[in-house]
């Protein structure tokens, strides 16, 4: 008899841990509603000539591949086999999973792009799949949770942005977090005002990197990189800059005069705050990052890193403006601006905290119990009364002990008992026992409905 | 450019289908939770070793395979080319995707049995993917929504699927439908009846096709799995009854006199009636047909399925108890009963009968627009309000012209639109217009408010 097992990097999700996600996606999706935001789904499986060549050759090996079905092997041969298995696998698969959201959506955009309201915005929470090597924290299978406008360059959407974080994780109970925000164009001025202009790409990565190896590193990576060292030393002044948001962008002025864009990048940066004003919304958690960069190449305006302090946690929500969404798929002219939350590691950082309310977990409400074939039939009885009333109620559906069944509920975490007895019968009550607190006291059922109602 | 595409037998969901979907799935989601069920989860990929041979060779056939990372083809050689894809199969693929959710719970039960609280409620709602051939109504890919109790005997349960089912149906509006119910010891029973014992497997079988094929057919299908004509003619009297649930009841109790597994059916369903009427339910929509088979050969007690009348699509919903879910996986004794709705064509039938309730659609409640700068910036400065009292609301992120914004509303189907004007800013009031009606008003923001509250 084989022992069953999960595959590498893969979880079930039980009872407790699913009502505790349930918690953070729905508090997500309220604020993604709240905002205007449309739930959208696309499928797991994608075409293959979908998903390659979009996240580099490093992503194409990560992409799951799904073996065509039937004959797989039709249309291979010997020579096939000794040329590896690059040159086979367009013969015996033609799908993949998803490797993250924005690429479906980037096609189910170019596809239904008759029929969309633009500016459309719109969320989506689903898994995706990637063979990375599995270890603490990162798995081959994850939720994503994706909120994009297209459609529209309107820097309102920016600021929407800060809003719904700040929104979402004031409900989530979190308030000791940044939220770090900096504009790509910004760093392109930032490379031309330095004298190495079109090298913003090289200059990202290795600024990427400054929180974890420090700026003396960062310089050699740059030097490694085929950045002048006087092109290094006058980025000096900007790594060590002190100063507040205002001081920040009176500097920047100054220093990125002679970048067009470098100012274009000030200027939607001021704009995104006037919006904020506008909208009476004050600055709290932000925290503007000259050095901010974000791995991901495609940001072109905007671009926001979120992480929350004293905790192990990296990163918990990012996000940022695109010039060119669907151009890969032969529609151009579509910008946007999007974020996600990461969803495992703001489970983690919750966890942490012990920040899960207590109510995110409630399942049933009330266990009725019995000793006997009569107190069954009775809690039988005044069951559905319950029900009717929306409280979650259930019986302990098989006539055991009386100890089995109290643990049934302790377990499962139900705070309160109706124990159906002959004194019960008689007086056609419940004797209600509140587990947590012990007291029980007899009451009529609807006495019962009302104190539980609200719970 | 390539023009992209979905792969066959796959959908995308777009915003109004989802919120229908939504609409079903959070109905069936309540209910479950309200006779306390919990929800779980399991990962889409699975060890093939824990899918192949729990289907049948076709439902090896259908499960879709997924390529192993890296080198796929270190172990294949030549001559496994040679031997055809069946050889090859287990050397290029060690994981399968889900092919229902029976098989990955019972997984689930097994490998964490120490940890979970028996009698143990769990629903479950996720994709699972067949390569099947796809047709209208037949995807690749599509949602399972179950529910099983697995742990106790009970025949409460049973009698809590007709409640939950009848539930869920009040609440989505339909009242024009059956709940077949059955007990697969009775069909047992009648093998054994007529004099042909242990053929209840074919029995079931051709009985399965009484609706589609008529009696003729069956008869005949009958002798040719080996049924002796004098006791095919034995069932006569039993496809031909006309009675009513106590009448067939007492017919059977007369015909499985001989049987003792078939009286324990039927003694089986008279407990479950008993309990529904102990509970106060009446019987509506419940339907006892002694030749409902259903196909599945792994039910041993009662078994269920659901149809809606004067509509084209088949059963939404069905169900029954297993002896041995888990015995698979080394874990026997694990008993259980669970039913499970057909999503897809729920949605079908709801769309069919026109019953999607308006609200199920509601998205963004308000969008307001604006003729220029000074309108968007009164616009932004009212916007946090509505927000704040939890209204969806919106701004048009950009100033262009008024038709474009009133579109831009009706497309997306949101009801009222708050216009600000010069006169609107002079008087701090919104024109608050109701594209159903075509009212407009002006009216201040918390009267707008608490207008909208409610919508």
């Amino acid at each position: 008899m084989q022992k069953p097992s999960l595959p590498k990097g893969t979880r079930d999700f039980g009872p407790i841990q699913m009502a505790r996600r349930n918690f953070i996606l729905n508090t997500i999706k309220d604020t993604f509603q709240l905002f205007g935001y449309q739930q959208i789904e696309t499928p797991a499986m994608e075409n293959l000539s979908t998903l390659t060549g979009k996240y580099g050759d490093e992503g194409d090996q990560l992409l799951f591949k799904i073996l065509n079905s039937g004959d797989f092997l039709k249309k291979v041969n010997s020579e096939d086999i000794a040329s590896g298995a690059a040159a086979t696998l367009p013969k015996v698969a033609e799908k993949g999973l998803r490797y993250d959201l924005t690429v479906p959506f980037a096609r189910f955009v170019v596809m239904n792009r008759n029929e969309l309201t633009f500016p459309f915005k719109r969320f989506q929470i689903q898994p995706v799949w990637r063979a990375d090597r599995p270890q603490k924290g990162r798995y081959r299978e994850f939720y994503q949770c994706d909120a994009d406008v297209v459609g529209t360059d309107s820097l309102v959407c920016e600021a929407e942005i800060i809003l719904m974080i700040r929104n979402v994780f004031a409900k989530l109970g979190l308030s000791n977090y940044d939220i770090k925000v900096n504009n790509r164009k910004i760093l392109t001025g930032i490379s031309e005002a330095i004298g190495e202009a079109g090298k913003e790409g090289s200059l990202c990565v290795a600024i990427d990197k400054l929180d974890k190896i420090g700026w003396q590193k960062v310089k050699e990576e740059l030097g490694e990189r085929g950045f002048a060292s006087h092109s290094v030393d006058k980025l000096e002044p900007l790594v060590q800059l002190k100063t507040d948001l205002k001081g920040k962008i009176a500097f920047l002025k100054d220093f990125l005069a002679t970048s067009e864009v470098g100012l274009k990048g000030v200027s939607e940066l001021e704009e995104m705050l006037d919006i904020l004003d506008q909208m009476g919304a004050n600055l709290e958690h932000v925290d503007f990052d000259i050095m901010l960069a974000r791995g991901l190449s495609y940001y072109t305006g905007a671009i926001f890193e979120v992480k929350v302090n004293g905790v192990s946690i990296g990163s918990v929500s990012g996000g940022g403006r695109y010039d060119n969404l669907t151009g890969v798929f032969g529609l151009s002219g579509v910008s946007g601006v999007g974020f996600s939350f990461g969803v495992d590691r703001l489970y983690d950082v919750l966890e942490e905290l012990d920040l899960f309310p207590e109510e995110s977990l409630k399942g049933t409400t009330l266990l009725l119990t019995h000793f006997d074939q009569k107190g069954f039939r009775y809690a039988l009885n005044v069951l559905n009364q319950f029900r009717n009333a929306g409280i979650k109620a259930e019986i302990y559906p098989d006539v055991v002990k009386a100890k089995k069944q109290f643990d049934f509920a302790n377990k499962k975490g139900i705070p309160f008992v109706g124990i159906c007895g002959d004194n019960e019968i008689m007086t056609e009550t419940l004797a209600l026992k509140n587990l947590e607190t012990g007291n029980q006291e007899n009451l009529k059922v609807e006495e019962v409905i009302s104190l539980l109602k609200g719970n």
